[in-house]
């Protein structure tokens, strides 16, 4: 027999119906018993007898049929009555963690140790459908912006962006890198396709071991040229973060998590860098916001504005990466900006430089050798238009939504400096 | 004044409007010049003086500001009268391809090491916009199967598949390795989404230099469970690849390309291996089919049954990775099927193997260690159900699609054993 969803017995009502799942609970009493089937959409209540129930354990995958049967006091208002439970698995021995406790009580290693068998617990699962939600609303949003969806290259011949924090990799004998972003393959690709954007994963060998950094993680990248400056970026990102939240709070299971989507205004309130140093009360020299200013500037946005959300723009050029614009007579100023949620950074993007004379003179300032940089900026000399982007880490945006404090928490595999297992 | 795209002019004639993009190319007459503008769009036709022209060169960037007018021998029916010129980049000097030729007559290595020049030309486009579009159709057809997308970790501790060629990685210290393709963890986590696709870069340190071959590629990984046998993978597998044929055909660039792309049948037709080697005059003792069995395949399906589309099911299990599951009481078959497009293998999947019992005595009768593969197949304890996939590899199924020889030619940035730039 056809096997239909937990989620769809209440429309058959009556009828002899074939389910499949996990044995996510049993509830043995004295006259009867329970089995609470877990399948991707939901649970579903077998009612049968401890005799049947005893040989089972949980996890155990079982194929069930039986006749839906109402009943006002069961989960979703029917159950399955007079069931043949067929296993369809390996038998499930003791388990490292209870899944059918309400919530996950375990510390962060078991969490993540166990990875296979904790990313099952109910709880978790909104988290994931609300990652899964994000990315289409990226996707979706980009898309009917008229932008093209690439994909660049992981293994690079040149440590580009920032010399140590990066993977070294034996390449048939010679050294190769992880690419730490795509940022330069991006603007390439501005010459060729306008508008781009790219999902792929990026590589940090940071030795930081914080909440907020994984050696690999998931980078949103868009990147788009024909702009006049750092606006036309923030505009395109306004949208994007719209559209992503918008579609996880479609998905049914993240709307009933009780999570604190916030609403994406139509103009997102813009600082510049310099006002948000004087509204966090911080010297006028400061060079960069410390977490304690963009909380300042969260409370701005929220009181002035009635926003979750805060664009700083003008960062000092200094302080940003050496592709970054400067803001033409008004050193020291760039062209960069930050996306603050709730009072902390959540999006970075600028318009980059995009004259091939800038890039060797930033270089040269930074004190930087031109040479690893050279085939890439080979590509200033073969027309680029004026352009800009952004990257959104994937893992820090659903845990910043979710108000997840430790990134791992939403990541399936995570990797750092002490863990590249399971 | 607003930017409006070169497909765009047409609808606002007799009104000064402002374009923008690379002078794709000059044509200076006596009496008049012609430059013709390329953006993400098109191309638009701008005419202008020879001695305004002199002083610009191809693929230089500029906007230009002029009147829309109606010309039935311009390209699109208008062009831009009166223009005024404004140079965005910087100048192009000479370029060692010429774009404005229709067709680049160049090496492979000369595309290659310029591509971010040759990437440019508008023959190459369709292909672009093609990759993209059949990613398109790949997640928007499993979305609407219920399927989550995931992301598996690319960095992984231990080498799974074929301890051979693999990348080796310095990780913080220890010895990590680049996956060559997410199997086991889509496996896990079909026992948390029951449904799960992922699009990721695999990488293969195969010393291979062939037309098929690439160091770093694109997979296109889906895996289901609560399958009865291979066949329900298969079923999905004809809906994504027409899924992704539709949308690659809706794409304008795509479908005036004059790609020969096929109709996907509704019932692809199914041959089981044995059947397969008959048809194409082999030995029923042969454990593969070799190239020419498959075009024989091929030829059958169109012959046939009118298809360009030829399932192939059963495989011996001994030809196959570890994790096939055996066709039960028919040795020594297996539920691994291949997808053959005009005689050429363009898909495989199969059934995999969901008792732990089975993956140890078949590694072991392989001669292979347990070791490396322990903690993956501990998930086969926690209550696997039935599962099977399939792999796209997306480089291949472009140039299948396209008819491209070389799969580097619709790679962005191709890696191989001699390539690791641009």
């Amino acid at each position: 027999m056809q096997r239909i969803l937990s989620a769809e017995l209440a429309r058959h009502v009556g009828e002899q119906v074939t389910i499949a799942g996990w044995i996510h609970r049993r509830r043995m009493l004295k006259s009867v018993a329970f089995l609470i089937l877990r399948d991707r959409s939901g649970f579903a209540q077998v009612v049968t007898t401890s005799a049947e129930l005893e040989a089972l354990s949980e996890e155990t995958v079982v194929r069930v049929t039986g006749t839906v049967t109402a009943n006002e006091v069961a989960p979703g208002g029917v159950e399955l009555t007079g069931p043949t439970i067929e296993v369809l698995s390996d038998e499930v021995e003791a388990l490292p963690v209870e899944l059918f406790r309400p919530s996950l009580t375990v510390t962060l290693p078991t969490l993540l140790d166990h990875a296979p068998l904790t990313l099952r617990h109910p709880a978790r699962r909104p988290l994931f459908d609300l990652r899964a939600a994000v990315i289409r609303g990226f996707r979706s949003t980009l898309d009917g912006l008229g932008f093209t969806e690439v994909h660049s290259p992981k293994i690079v011949g040149i440590a580009t962006e920032s010399g140590s924090n990066v993977f070294e990799l034996d390449y048939f004998g010679r050294k190769a890198y992880l690419a730490q972003s795509p940022q330069l393959y991006k603007q390439t690709l501005v010459g060729v396709f306008e508008r781009v954007y790219e999902i792929g994963q990026a590589f940090r060998a940071e030795p930081s071991d914080t909440a907020r950094h994984l050696a690999e993680y998931v980078s949103l990248d868009a990147e788009l040229g024909f702009i006049e400056n750092q606006r036309d970026v923030m505009a395109v990102l306004r949208d994007v973060v719209a559209g992503m939240i918008a579609e996880a709070k479609a998905v049914p299971s993240v709307a009933g998590a009780g999570f604190d989507l916030p609403e994406v205004p139509a103009e997102i309130p813009i600082l510049h860098f310099s006002e948000a140093l004087k509204i966090a009360g911080a010297s006028p020299d400061e060079e960069d916001l410390a977490p304690a200013h963009e909380r300042a500037v969260g409370e701005w946005g929220l009181r002035e504005h009635g926003s979750d959300f805060v664009y700083v723009e003008g960062y000092p050029t200094l302080k940003r990466a050496f592709y970054t614009h400067p803001e033409p007579g008004r050193e020291p100023y760039s062209r960069a900006f930050d996306l603050i949620f709730r009072g902390i950074e959540m999006v970075s993007g600028s318009q980059r430089l995009h004259r091939y004379a800038d890039y060797v003179s930033t270089l040269t300032e930074r004190g930087a050798q031109l040479g690893p940089y050279e085939s890439f900026l080979e590509v200033f000399k073969l027309g680029m238009p004026p352009h800009g982007g952004f990257a959104i880490g994937l893992e820090r945006f659903v845990a910043q939504l979710t108000g997840i404090a430790n990134i791992r928490e939403v990541t399936y595999f995570p990797r750092d400096l002490h863990r590249v297992t399971p």
